[in-house]
């Protein structure tokens, strides 16, 4: 069993690095604080025996030595980097409990056959560079490393010149072999809380398809233009707002359909708004299912603008496919929940996270734990310790049989 | 008759001042461009025999004389200020065709039994300054001098500063008594156009109510976030869109309903919407009916609120009552573009104008014209040069009928 108090402890002392006032961490992606913060893992990892490989898109790679070295690793992590008003597990708690596992073997004096890693995967949040889930994305060939080396902030800083000015420009060559992969996260959502569990076994992630989408009718004075000869691109795009909702609604309990973002032109108060611009972020669980979803908000589209007269484009700038997690694993972190006793159900991952790509190329898994309300994204993000610690045993014991094996 | 070509001619000159690449003309209230097209008109007010004098809120006034200067004046007028991507017909021709109706007499050599006077009125676009309509919100009474002078800009100079930094703070005192008062006006709508009419013959100019409406839900992840299980503001605000509609297409032809802003929080692509504000602006010709949608508005706002489980507050942020023209006046519009053979309807002002204020303190009454597509606030405004003549013989003859009786 790990040391649930050393585990938060470490977690609180890593969220000093970057702590807001409301209680969160401001630790952005490659800057001074994400070097603090990457610096501070290094010297635990090293002081837990460790050795540290960093490569070159900046992933941290922190192993202890198996009795067979040349198995590939039973590897675990996630992120440090946080969102701008981030909170203190996000991608924290997956790679703490990494090395909450480490220390817990090395008390135990537990010598296993495949080496164990504790992965640390640079930029999973994307808000500073794009794409999210960077790292482990190189690692997948989800995309190059050059592609991801060239991307730029909003001040012209690139990946790779950040990199280099933290320090944590590691060796090329190309991504080992990962014999299997788990990571802990906080579920980010309010499904466990909601039915009171504490484990979550996450079957798989939804897949998702983003779209920008641009509504053009016509601006025309408020007062003056009667209501049968207006083009409003704003009431175009409510009916959207509602449609979009609907798909999802219809198609419960795992798909998710959202409207995030809406900006219009001229956007002036006795204007009939001539412009609406939005984002749709679909997901679902199966590929057929988010193509019909697809369809469905292409219809709606086509649909509204004759009703309105108004053109509709749909832009999609976003897909990634439904990614099932690996049974065999899966059934791991389910038995071992069940034989530490603690309640669990079935989940569905509603977000990306860098197990989604480390799927691409190894067996995967991943153990929610519930987080206060489903908040997160947000300084007031917050878990309970002994939910923490149950996700920490489960992942110990999953681990420990993937590395005996 | 009026001489068409000399008003299209002094039409065309004043809006080389601030002239825009696409056609329209940008000459914010109280700049140096301002001054420039104020200073023509007083030169060519004056080449037309005029005396002028300034109020303390920059209102210029061109007074031709009568054969008893003790009458109080029949006066004309309309603003030159113009919307940032203004056009060049919009409140221009109002004072232009004032201009050309006293060009018109003196060539005829008539001289009227009262005064004739042409008003500037200062800032009727409120783009720089609120409110809107200013230089005779003053005049009216609807609010004090001191209020106006004191507003200020996005950078801080206030009403007063800019008057006097242009030369156009003029004298203090009340405001003389007007005898009857026109307002020659593009519609700035469709109306007039779709029944293939020349002179619209304004009864009244529609009650405004605007309010600010917040909607406050929960923000959380678009991904692991179930739909039954949000309180997403967007949903909220796109229903109460729909109603803001609703509201108005019931109260058919004259009630107008219109969400000209929208603004989310955090506007991010995955991130449901928690908090939604937009502007609501109901319009309506008798103030029970206005009241009515006033009370439909908040009814709806409660309701969705309910349904939801989320808050919405409305603030009620500016109050314009219904404005009926003076029926006198108003006739006199309609028989005279029936004397002279112009096609004509009866239509209301969805928009506040000048006269709107006017019409608290002196008979008065408007005449509107076609605009191409009904597009005003727009750089590529556009009207036919014989309809600004037909409404400016209009205006003459009512002019001269006030002005001898
Ligand atoms: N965990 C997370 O926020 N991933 C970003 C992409 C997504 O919205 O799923
Ligand atoms: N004519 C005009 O734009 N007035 C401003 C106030 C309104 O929206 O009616």
């Amino acid at each position: 069993r790990i040391d649930g108090a050393r585990l938060w402890q470490s977690l609180m002392d890593l969220a000093q690095i970057g702590a807001t006032p409301k209680g969160g961490v401001c630790r952005i992606a490659l800057t001074d604080l994400d070097r603090q913060g990457r610096d501070l893992f290094v010297q635990w990892a090293r002081g837990a025996g460790c050795s540290i490989r960093v490569d070159a898109i900046g992933n941290i790679f922190a192993r202890r030595a198996g009795q067979d070295d040349n198995l590939p690793p039973v590897m675990t992590g996630s992120h440090i980097d946080t969102q701008p008003t981030g909170g203190k597990f996000d991608g924290n708690y997956g790679v703490l409990a990494g090395l909450e596992v480490v220390r817990t073997l090395n008390a135990a004096s537990v010598r296993t056959r495949a080496p164990i890693e504790v992965a640390v995967w640079t930029n999973e949040e994307g808000s500073r560079f794009v794409p999210v889930m960077m790292g482990s994305g190189v690692f997948a060939g989800a995309f190059t490393l050059e592609h991801a080396l060239a991307q730029r902030d909003a001040q012209g800083v690139s990946v790779g010149e950040a990199l280099a000015s933290i320090g944590y420009a590691g060796q090329l060559g190309p991504a080992p072999a990962v014999g299997s992969y788990f990571e802990a996260h906080i579920e980010q959502g309010p499904v466990l809380e909601n039915h009171a569990r504490v484990i979550g076994v996450v079957t798989a992630a939804l897949g998702q398809r983003w779209y920008d989408v641009t509504v053009q009718g016509m601006e025309a004075h408020a007062g003056p233009t009667p209501m049968e000869l207006r083009r409003d691109a704003l009431l175009a795009a409510s009916e959207l707002v509602l449609e979009v909702n609907r798909i999802a609604v219809q198609r419960a309990p795992h798909a998710r359909g959202t409207v995030g973002t809406m900006e219009l032109f001229p956007n002036s108060r006795n204007v009939i708004p001539g412009r609406a611009s939005l984002s749709v972020d679909l997901r679902a669980p199966d590929d057929a299912q988010l193509l019909d979803m697809d369809a469905a908000l292409r219809a709606a589209c086509a649909r509204i603008a004759t009703e309105r007269s108004l053109q509709i484009t749909v832009e999609q700038v976003v897909y990634f496919p439904p990614q099932p997690f690996t049974p065999q694993l899966v059934q791991a972190v389910r038995a071992n929940a069940d034989d530490l006793g603690y309640s669990s159900m079935d989940v569905v991952s509603g977000a990306g996270h860098d197990a989604v790509y480390l799927a691409r190329v190894a067996p995967a898994a991943m153990i929610f734990v519930p987080c206060d309300d489903g908040i997160s994204h947000n300084e007031i993000e917050n878990a309970a310790a002994e939910h923490l610690e149950a996700g920490c045993n489960v992942l110990l014991r999953a681990m420990l049989a993937a590395a005996e094996v």
